[in-house]
């Protein structure tokens, strides 16, 4: 099937020019980094297809491949908890997305509740064996 | 081989448990968000094995797995760069580390120069087809 976007560049076009020409990789996904746009903290990392990502840009909201359903995922469809885009960005080897965007209904991103899926923290200098111990830094709401 | 850390338990061990338990892709590989601990903008997502994780816990300092040169690979060994690492997180699955880092040396992450690997924002809202043109956010510096 052909991709809706350009074909790969070389390493410059890709680095430095300013086409869009995402790689997707062994699976037919790219990484998407998700933050809240107010304030800047990083949310959840999803992934897009092909499909998620023409409706991502096409629409304005947040649309994900659910590894786990194997299916088109509008964000909060069933939450009420869709993303709207702000922002969005493409890095330098155009295999990762970041959208920032601002969280509809109950502000909360994650399906736990919290608003961020990144809420324990992990401890750094100590010794890496099978009992690290986290730290939550928000609730679980449910 | 062993992992050093703890085995995946439950779901509800992994969502809402307090034990550190990771999980690895098919490649050995977990995803890694990098940000900015003083700012929060987001810098990079990069890949690590085992081996990288287990090094950046127990030494406070950024260490991925190169996909490109498929070796591990302390960041900032070659550029100065390093990663020093101010707070560490994971995600409700245990599938992605969101690391908050200083940057030593001259302040990029990026390999092209660039403060931050998301140097080029993508339009919203229109036709997603294989014209669509980046706009750079900041300059490339090399």
């Amino acid at each position: 099937m052909p991709s809706r976007f350009a074909a790969r560049g070389s390493d410059r076009e890709i680095e430095t020019g300013a086409r869009f020409m995402p790689e997707f990789d062994e699976n037919g996904l790219i990484s998407c980094i998700v933050t809240n746009a107010d304030d800047g903290e990083v949310l959840m990392l999803a992934h897009m297809n092909e499909d998620a990502l023409v409706r991502t840009i096409e629409t304005g909201d947040a649309w994900f491949w659910s590894r786990t359903h194997q299916q088109l995922w509008r964000k909060g469809e069933s939450s009420g908890n869709t993303l709207t885009i702000q922002e969005m960005r493409v890095d330098c080897d155009q295999d990762v997305i970041l959208i920032k965007v601002r969280i509809s209904g109950g502000g909360v991103a994650c399906h736990t509740g919290a608003r961020s899926c990144f809420y324990r923290r992990m401890p750094v200098k100590r010794p890496a064996d099978n009992s690290i111990a986290l730290t939550f830094v928000e609730d679980l709401k449910r």
